[in-house]
């Protein structure tokens, strides 16, 4: 069976428990905001990850459903305040949830799925000391996620940030959520503590490993056209591993440059060309790719210390998943 | 000892133990927007409340600190974020954190509030069931306070709302927090079912009295100058239990007024002044005043079933305060 395949079948089965918690109700305004985004699409990546973790240390994936659920609301709150954030119009193709509802019903439509993402916890069929484990695991996220945002829209007006840095802030905006997915199905599904910090690695690495590809993708993808969000992203001087690359390495005229454009509003479109110009000749991009192939690497040897089974193979194809889609 | 000198008491207490939540962090933008509403004052009433009734079953009031911290930081996180859906400039008669710090660092700084009021829960030391127990309250609580704010603002774009909307909508939104206080503070201190009963009824009908009161004031203290928020609650339709009474209760050339004015953005002063001058002629005034003594009177009837103690006779004083405070 192939990888998509096998996340279909798991999206359907979630998706079929955690619409409990996204009926219609009242007020409408705010639940239907609320159901906007999580019920208008998404792979459902980071519930497919609790399960097969779950399943690789040989535990029923039924049972995390929950845990998975949680995860899924927590990451649909934060687009939907993010997006407020980041004044973006569009998500998966349809208008964001302020743009549909306006500022103050999206602001609490986030806040309600917050809230949901810990009351659906309480359907967790697990030791009470278990359950207050993972709770505390999913606040640390969040505040992770808290930090990272901030970091993420802090570093767009700084001139350089080390890799270090960069790599830091995508721990927490992004990879933190993998890496208690993969952790929180290990513990659901009674893994070994070896097992759990295995597949807690896993999770991290193929958190980082996603969303460098994503910097990667956002860039690669848009060679031919040079897309207006590439432009958005050099004009804002938003830091991509790309960019915290060619702004560390730059020298000489490179460097005049990027000092002159990157982050500059009112930069032209052939000045956008240039940048992207110099990001290919500097070999940022080739950077960007090779860095993400590396923590996929990480991920699939983190895996090493779990016996063989169909899960760990589909958890090596997912990883693989992360350095090959194309969009 | 005066009801002001046992609150200050304990309040004393509270923030001594509650500001390790709030420390200076990085990045310094989102934690210093988190600290700025918490840190910078407030009468902490829920906090006491939490204390007091913990303490007029008999408990140790200090157990309840880590409570009493989750629900002033929700209270914080609510009204972080209510400042933004209401444009609201001033708080305390400070800048509110949206106009001091921005809002995306705004909507970020209610967000981690909210997650520290979960975290805070696990400094409770109490039987883990119990802990469930409260985790789930605090969430319901949330989801009702969410569903209030939405029914405020959908409320302000209606013509009519019945007196029983007005009740259920505070209940949501002020009086389910009192509630919960009360109720909290009772189970920590090992309350029995009837004791849990009495002083979970005590708490809503507190909310409501001090709700109602807070109408009642806004509009009767303004009586002279009629302030700008008067007139801005006017124009926008705001439903207090006063407006809700004079548009359900008009007639003949009353309501023609209220139909031209209530609700209207360009009436002129002199509109608003005949609004609340019939607001006045109607007995709207005094009725809001008559209703916060009713659930004044409800409160400490609750309380009938406590065994006496000073506890018991500081949150009469309490439930008195609500309908003498001048602010």
């Amino acid at each position: 069976m192939k990888l998509q395949d096998e996340l279909k079948k798991r999206a359907d089965a979630f998706n079929k428990y955690w619409l409990k918690y996204l009926q219609e109700g009242k007020p409408a305004t705010l639940y239907d905001a609320a159901r906007h985004l999580p019920v208008g699409g998404g792979k459902r990546l980071r519930p497919f990850l609790v399960m097969l973790s779950c399943e690789s240390v040989f535990g029923d994936a039924e049972k995390t459903l929950p845990f998975g659920a949680a995860l899924e609301l927590m990451h649909n709150f934060t687009l939907v305040h993010d997006d407020i954030m980041d004044k973006s119009n569009l998500r998966r193709n349809v208008p964001t949830v302020h743009i549909k509802f306006g500022e103050p019903a999206a602001i609490l439509a986030g806040d309600l799925l917050f809230a949901r993402s810990f009351e659906v916890m309480h359907d967790l069929s697990v030791d009470c000391q278990v359950f207050k484990r993972l709770n505390y695991d999913i606040i640390r996220c969040i505040l992770d996620i808290c930090e990272g945002q901030q970091l993420d829209m802090d570093f767009e007006q700084r001139k350089i940030i080390t890799e270090e840095k960069y790599i830091d802030m995508i721990t927490r905006k992004t990879a933190v959520l993998f890496r208690l997915a993969a952790k929180g199905g290990a513990i659901i599904g009674d893994g070994s503590k070896d097992e759990v910090s295995a597949l807690t690695d896993y999770g991290l690495y193929l958190g980082l490993s996603f969303q460098i590809w994503d910097d990667y993708l956002d860039i690669s993808s848009n060679e031919e056209t040079l897309g207006k969000d590439i432009g958005n992203d050099i004009r804002n001087g938003k830091k991509t591993l790309i960019a915290v690359y060619s702004l560390q390495h730059a020298t000489g005229e490179n460097k005049q440059v990027l000092d002159e454009v990157f982050g500059n509003g009112n930069a032209s479109d052939d000045d956008v060309k240039r940048v992207f110009t110099l990001f290919k000749e500097m070999g940022s991009i080739d950077y960007a790719k090779k860095t993400a192939i590396e923590y996929n690497k990480k991920a699939k040897n983190a895996l090493d210390v779990l016996k063989d089974s169909e899960a760990k193979g589909i958890l090596k194809e997912l990883a693989d998943y992360s350095i090959k889609r194309e969009k």
